[in-house]
């Protein structure tokens, strides 16, 4: 029985009780259609040792390719004008992927999408055993995820994001602290919730008291005043992406380039801090029971949203006092880390630093390269107190992510 | 100045500052970029008289489609291997579209997705002049779209749905009346304020108080108990679809068929009503400030969804005093409406049912038929209050109902 669950972020359907009459293709009995499929899709499908059968209706093409994580499969034609490929064993946890036919590059239609490296790529989920259950919708209370517009002096622009409120939010009349948790390159302020399963994650933390009740706040890392030429990502070479936080490593998960168009949106770092200190912030602390001051902030960040993170935090350690990078950086990395005069001097009085901020939380995949744990050992050196945190097998994805969450919030608001 | 909002239902974009370096194909001036792409995305963009221009890379292709509402576009190829079609003008409001590469039925990659027939489509939106102001985002007070989880005994699965709350729910403490709103055949609960802008209509009909402050149910309506064979959505034909509540008229939109796959999903209306009174109406009573009893109770849904509010409501009058059916049925359209016997004699006391029921609202688009207004008619003659309410030029789309929910709601509890 693992029919549990009907949504678009956590889909696994009853296909047992009807695939008989719905098969076509290669499936077999022991390949499982992902958890992201839509209704009734019985491809892609996963097999128990994780490989992966893709299939695409074009029967009028020439050629038909899958990009997966790290590969790009030729798809081969079946008389019923399916196109199919099996892939190796992939990593567990969510990936992109798409499809290519004959030069068009585009999400496999059998997917939900997921808005990732600037469009919405279609998902597959690699399903993890019993290691897994702590992104799992669980019989436990849940809480909900909202959308908040609020308009942006800063930007002169309405924005949205979503507010994680705790299972007992409605119910209980106290106050809670912030988590402000944002997204990566190419993503938005959908991806913690979607991708991510932060909710979940959060659900079953807060049900067995590993983690305190808190809010958390996703924003979208877009931000550029009015006449501001923010930086535009594009992969296109009109203007060229900020190198990514940390690039994605051998056999990681690079995402699908999108496909031939711009992929921008505007952003300024500095912007997105002014916005957030000046507007956010604000709103929260104005529209839900909150917790204030720097000892109940919290801000943390995936990739490009680490670095915001590192960015916001570290030049207002007056407003936070837990700090967590996954996949992120400092700019400090590669060497040029210098205790003394990085980031502004922030790191230069370790005992003042260590006073004030309660959690400097460093998270990486364990494919991503010795990056963090080069910078982890240096603020160390530095007598700077930091956690380091590896994801075991997993490159520059959104499984170290829900991994590092999980054992980012448990270390907040003690 | 329109370029205030940042967002993935409504992204009206700063292109118009950006856009000479990045214009490729055939962009002219006068072409602008539909509020639905994908950041970056110059196409689809749409003309001020309403044609639409797509533009698709696939160099490699044979041949290269659109299907527009209505229409299948040929799209020709350039020298850089983009393929491109503009369209006759388009009906205004939000469309499904997809496009097709030798075969291979997709959503142009250059948009957010929106599900709909049973998968990800792509959107396009041409733009009305003021009078779509009542679906846009404008400078009020925001209620929010909450995702919420819940449990059903029923169907023995988690569920989720959406919940609107009114602008100051979370700061005025008193209870608030509620309407449950139900998509169509192939869209789920995020259709409503992911395609429909129900949080926009909502929130401007609030400010300008022209409707009461209201909580809105959004769920899904697959709902099957264990081990019940609900029925099957498919284009394919393994089992047919039951017929849609308003086949879609000429120029409508059908959408285009899903590509080659099974499209189903389970679904019996018995027990979507048997779910909706023992688990979805308790949980919302239990979680929000509601004020409960037939009287601060609506529910309304389009096509399939109007389908099922008049299978729901029409058997539980002591659970709920207003009906409304957007581009809906009855079962008693097409001459064999019978007030003395349909719908279980329902209406055979008129003055019994005008007493309990205080709107019965029937919407359609002008270009879906007489159905609904013969239907409408005919419960006239028999006594029945009812409100015939008909979008002008649309058809079985979202510009529909979006204007059916903005006459519909303000009726509501008062």
């Amino acid at each position: 029985m693992w029919t549990l669950f009907e949504t678009r972020s956590v889909r696994i359907l009853a296909l047992t009780l009807l695939s008989c009459g719905l098969c076509s293709g290669q499936g077999t009995d022991d390949c499982k259609p992902s958890a992201l499929n839509i209704p009734g899709a019985q491809y892609p499908c996963v097999y128990p040792d994780h490989r992966a059968t893709f299939r695409m209706m074009a029967p009028d093409a020439q050629k038909v390719q899958v990009k997966v994580p790290g590969k790009t499969l030729d798809m081969v034609k079946g008389e019923d004008g399916a196109w199919t490929a099996t892939s190796e064993p992939l990593v567990v946890g969510f990936h992109y992927y798409s499809v290519v036919v004959d030069g068009a590059t585009m999400a496999d239609p059998a997917t939900y999408t997921f808005f990732g490296s600037g469009w919405e790529n279609s998902g597959i989920e690699i399903p993890e055993g019993p290691e897994g259950e702590y992104y799992r919708p669980r019989d436990v209370s849940h809480g909900q995820v909202s959308q908040r517009w609020y308009y942006s002096k800063v930007t002169a622009k309405w924005r949205r994001c979503y507010v994680y409120t705790p299972p007992d939010y409605d119910a209980e009349k106290t106050r809670y602290p912030v988590l402000y948790l944002m997204h990566g390159w190419g993503e938005d302020e959908t991806g913690w919730h979607i991708q991510g399963h932060m909710d979940f994650i959060l659900d079953n933390l807060i049900a067995a008291k590993k983690a305190r009740p808190m809010i958390v706040v996703m924003d979208n890392l877009n931000a550029v005043k009015p006449g501001e030429d923010g930086t535009i990502f594009t992969s296109r070479g009109l203007r060229p992406p900020p190198r990514p936080a940390t690039p994605p490593a051998e056999g990681g998960q690079a995402a699908a380039p999108p496909p031939r168009r711009g992929g921008l949106a505007g952003f300024t770092g500095a912007t997105f801090t002014e916005m957030m200190l000046t507007d956010l912030i604000p709103m929260i602390e104005k529209t839900y029971r909150v917790r204030t001051g720097r000892e109940n902030r919290a801000m943390a960040g995936l990739s490009m949203g680490g670095m915001q993170t590192f960015l916001t935090t570290l030049a207002n350690l007056d407003e936070f006092a837990y700090i967590g990078g996954f996949s992120g950086s400092t700019g400090g990395r590669g060497g040029t880390f210098d205790p003394k005069t990085s980031n502004n001097g922030v790191f230069a009085d370790a005992a003042a630093f260590n006073k004030k901020v309660k959690v400097l939380f460093l998270g990486i995949g364990s494919m991503e390269g010795p990056g963090a744990k080069n910078f982890s050992e240096q603020l160390a050196k530095a007598g700077i107190n930091n956690v380091y945190f590896e994801s075991a097998g997993t490159a520059h994805e959104w499984l170290t992510w829900r991994r590092c969450l999980n054992d980012f919030a448990p270390r907040l608001f003690k």
